[in-house]
């Protein structure tokens, strides 16, 4: 299994802190050593950093700890792989065009039959169940709209129905980021916090870092955090029903779909 | 205009010598300063480093030439803008997905009335001339051939004459990797040198900086290496007749095709 980490904000924020998380999960307070990726958003494109490593001893992941890179959307992934070797083709998140913006997509879980699926012309360059729902994904909402659709509502409810889908032959957590939104799907584990004025501190579960957050934000700043587990000891998440996608916006939660 | 490196090799080698004679171009030694990028392939997968700020001063290009990533497969690029704003979008080498593999290109000069162009399924992100010559290529491929082509000779060809097509619009001097070689095609200027045993010594043109290739090699190794200038001052590289393109594979040159 896998672990995920999303942040969708309405002003470019860091991912420093909760990354940091993150990382000590990859290959030391948590098993998924086999590999992490973080891909950052700017407008309509992505940049991803990946490594087929844990993250918890990776130079590069402390790299991006400690030159903190500003975003309004970004996906992140640990991995401890289920099917398919330790290699940059099978490690999260994955990077597809369509419509003339990447589409990012991270999963935790395991998809059964994943070679029967109908993937047009997205073909998987690795070998991960993952990937194969995922190319299936992005061929459904290719087969949907000629365009990224006008009315947001529409491509909520696409994703919500491919998700479920998908999430009929295993299980299909997963996020997915399209540089405007960030779309959360639980099936069995996931949780979401909305950090907002009054900011306030919090601790890391996974290491031993305080962050005051009154003191690297303006009053208007909305950041909403996405992820399998509670990254801090002292707020309140609130956990995913199975069956149910998030979607986030500006900070905010813009809808709740059964999916 | 912009500058391109490229390096295709027998066994996996690391670009730091390279690109460190790259970086330097990239706003100090050179004028090059909106932007850099560097891909590595691992089989049929790239990860790519973009940064849409000068390579000189980058503490991320910094970070990659002192963590050497090996690789038989690399492109390289730092840019001078000169259609399009500074941003990720905008920041090559570009990257799609097909058949199965990633495709890397990396664009120096200029392409006119590319808004014109057929572009089918790939549609750019950005707002540059070489994104959408890019996007034309993937799709003039795409729809030559079902699948990847098992005859190499069929793709060099292909490749070649949409290169060719492309390059009567404006400068096209790129560089084109698919996992498995490196096309290489020379508009105005480019040129390469291929090192092989007996290694010897080279110091850089645009930093104070020595290899002695003979104690990191073995005897079998092959590495090929394009550029837009040569990067070093003591040995001997092959200038591009403008209107070819080089072939590269295994660290040899496969092909030199009217382009």
């Amino acid at each position: 299994m896998c672990e995920l980490l999303g942040m969708e904000c309405n002003v470019p924020t860091d991912i420093v802190f909760s990354f940091a998380g993150l990382r000590q999960r990859g290959g030391k307070t948590a098993e998924h050593a086999d590999g992490w990726g973080l891909a950052f958003y700017e407008g309509r494109a992505a940049r991803v950093f990946l490594e087929p490593a844990a993250a918890a001893n990776s130079p590069l992941a402390r790299f991006l700890g400690e030159n903190a890179i500003k975003t309004k959307l970004a996906i992140g992934h640990v991995r401890k792989r289920t099917r398919g070797e330790v290699s940059v083709a099978n490690t999260h998140p994955f990077v597809r065009e369509l419509w003339g913006r990447h589409w990012v997509f991270a999963h935790n879980g395991t998809i059964k039959a994943t070679r029967g699926l109908s993937m047009g012309r997205f073909r998987p360059i690795g070998s991960t169940d993952s990937e194969r729902a995922y190319c299936h994904l992005m061929e459904a909402l290719a087969s949907s709209f000629d365009t990224y659709p006008r009315e947001p509502r529409l491509l909520f409810e696409a994703v919500a129905e491919i998700g479920r889908t998908l999430g009929s032959r295993g299980s299909f957590n997963f996020l997915l980021g399209d540089g405007r939104h960030l779309f959360a799907r639980c099936a069995t584990k996931l949780c979401y916090i909305i950090r907002r004025a009054p900011f306030g501190k919090a601790r890391l579960s996974d290491d031993d870092v305080t962050v005051d957050f009154s003191a690297v934000t303006t009053p208007r700043d909305r950041v909403a955090i996405v992820s399998t587990v509670p990254l801090t000891v002292d707020e309140t998440w609130t956990r995913g029903e199975p069956g149910t996608m998030w979607v986030f916006d500006q900070g905010s939660l813009r809808g709740t779909l059964p999916c």
